[in-house]
Formats: C-alpha cells, structure tokens, sequence
C-alpha cells in the first residue's frame, strides 16, 4: 500500500497512525498539495490528502472512508471503532468533534499563514477559533482515561499535536487538563512518535 | 426529533432526505449558523449544521455520524449505505467525492459572496473551484442508472442542486451529462422536492 500526504495533515496521520496499529506496511508518499497540486489531482481528483493506493491497485480517498475500509478488513474485534450500538455512536461522537476542530483550526491557520496579509478578514479568524474552542471544551469534558486505544483517542490526538505545532496559543497547558493527559499517553507510543511533524509544511505569505 | 439546520446547507438536506426517506418524522429548527451564532453554539459546540435532537434528548453533530446511526437504527435492508463489502467502498468513494466536492464549492461561495470584496483573493478561488471540478468530472464517469436510491444518490444530488442554486456557472448543463440525468431523476422525488431551496441564505457582502 501507498499512503498520499504529509504527517502535518492530521487527517493522513490518522491513518497512518491506524494503519501502523493494525499491523499493515506501507511506503510514503509525501507529495504536497501546495507544491505538487497538479500531480496530485491526478491522484486524487479533489485535490486533497489522505489517498491510500492498495496493492489492486485501487485508490481510496478521504480519511473515514479509508478508515472504515481498514476496519472492516481486520474485522470486528481489531477495528478501531466499534461496529455497533451506543458504543459506536459515542465514538463517532467525539471524532466528528475532533475533525470538526481540525476544519476550523485549519480554516484560521489558511487565513493567518496562507493567504497574503492584505487579504486577511480578522472577524472571520475570530469565528474559527470560537467554533475551535467550542469544540475543545466539550471533548475536555469527556472521560478519556480508557486504556484501549481507538480511533476516537487516534483523531483527537491528532487534533490535538496538530494544534500544539501550528497555534499554540490556542491551548495553552492547563486550560484543557483532560486532554493535556490524553496528550501526554498518546504521546509516547510508538505510532505516534513515528509520525510525529515540527513543522507545518504549508507556504507560507507575508 | 428536531433536526437543526437550513437546507441550503447539502449536508442538512441529505440528513432531512435520508429521514424522509426512511419514514422518520422530524421537527425542522431553522435557526441560522450566520444570524443565531451564540445559539447554534449551545447547540453545537463548533456552531455547525445540522444537529439531529433524538426524542431521548441527547444530541447528535455531523451529517455522517447521524446518517451512520441512522443506518443502523433502520437496520441492513433499509439502511442507506451497504454495511459491508464492496458496495460500501464504492457508496463510500461517491460519498466522498460528493462531499469534498460541496466543501470545495462551499469554500468558494464564501470566498466571493460572505466575505468582504477587499478581502477576496481570486487565486484562492480559482484552486477551489478547480478542485471542484475534478471531482465532478471523476463523478460524471461513473454508473449513475441504478433505481434503487442510496447515501450516494442523495448525496450527489444535494451537491448537485446546491451548486445549481449557488453557482450555476460551474455546471452547465451538457457538461457533465450523467450528472444531468441524475438530478432530472432525483429532481421528481417527493424527498427532494419538499426540501427545496431557491436562495443561499448567508450574509451577503459587498
């Protein structure tokens, strides 16, 4: 298998970190959307990161649908979400809380390092980062404390690096003591310290 | 059950579609994400769309967590999207494409109709909409002629005619011709037609 995307992407290192989970190799294919868009495209006709080209040679694209595919082959016991019943539910709870930060937090990092400064809308960054902070206080107050990993703690650990390494600010220690402990578990293990990312490889505008 | 959310926001069509379709009644909360903010906040802690209120009073976010529960709770014969194996991938590919399709076209109406004209940057734009594009072109390739209506139908279809309403320019009609007969088809559908909209309600600037 062929994982598409940088570990800065949050939602490629999910699956990478999934995938290394489950047990499954894969080479790395770290072409950038920015740098390597037309390439891209041809990869992934949306222009977007994660694509995970199998061995058939079939491509899948979009980080859920390469997760439930994932799931589904290592089968009920192994999969990283539950199958069913409220337990399911409960997990794709918190992941779409986790991806729905990730959207906002992204949309404000776009607008503050991406686009040029003259064309920067502050009220706009200001509504993401309240939609951000919406969302990381309701995660905060969820119980994270089960030992066995899925893929609600994979997402929202994910979210939460990518946060540390792009806005900072925007979680200082302490202020989500929950999530600082889900943090600091998630990250010493091996999955996450093989994917781990200092920088955010996007351009960058004046 | 209250489902929160306008439908000139595809993914609440395709929630109120899916309900619809599998005889669920529902409430209709059409408060803003724009003009009620503070409130969709308390509703939603990202201040997103939609909201599905279950009659046991708990709250589920996400159009593709409330579609997966939904799926579940019809059971594997009524259920929307195949519950395993191949077809799954191949609902959950056109899922994805259609979606990433809307958050494209999306991000591109914001860019020229909510935000400010000074602040508008038209290379942004121009990416967006050529994301867009590839996903309809990848989308106009495939087998759109089964009867049997499904999440990717529904889907595509709410792509489909928020992009008609929105930004008519990017589908000509011609252009993208399965894609055509699809919304004809969708188009007549009593689902369909009691969830139409006429005009994008977001807050228009100069």
């Amino acid at each position: 298998m062929i994982l598409v995307g940088q570990y800065d992407s949050p939602f490629v290192r999910r699956v990478a970190i999934s995938l290394k989970l489950l047990g499954f190799a894969y080479e790395h294919d770290t072409r950038s959307v920015f740098g390597d868009f037309d390439s891209m495209l041809k990869t992934n006709p949306l222009g977007r990161i994660p694509t995970l080209v199998l061995d058939d040679g079939r491509s899948l694209i979009d980080s859920a649908a390469i997760l439930d595919w994932l799931d589904e082959t290592v089968g009920p016991e192994r999969a990283l979400i539950p199958r069913s019943g409220a337990a399911r539910v409960d997990a794709l709870q918190r992941v779409a809380l986790a991806t729905g930060i990730i959207d906002k937090i992204g949309g404000a990092n776009y607008e503050r390092m991406i686009r040029p400064s003259a064309y920067r809308w502050t009220e706009w960054t200001e509504r993401l980062l309240t939609q951000c902070r919406g969302g990381l206080e309701a995660l905060n107050e969820l119980d994270w404390t089960n030992d066995r990993i899925d893929q609600a703690q994979i997402t929202a650990g994910c979210m939460l690096f990518y946060i540390r390494v792009t806005d900072p600010a925007t979680m200082p220690e302490g202020r989500y003591p929950a999530l600082d402990k889900l943090a600091a578990r998630l990250g010493t293990m091996p999955e996450f310290r093989d994917t781990a990312f200092s920088d955010y490889a996007v351009p960058r505008a004046e």
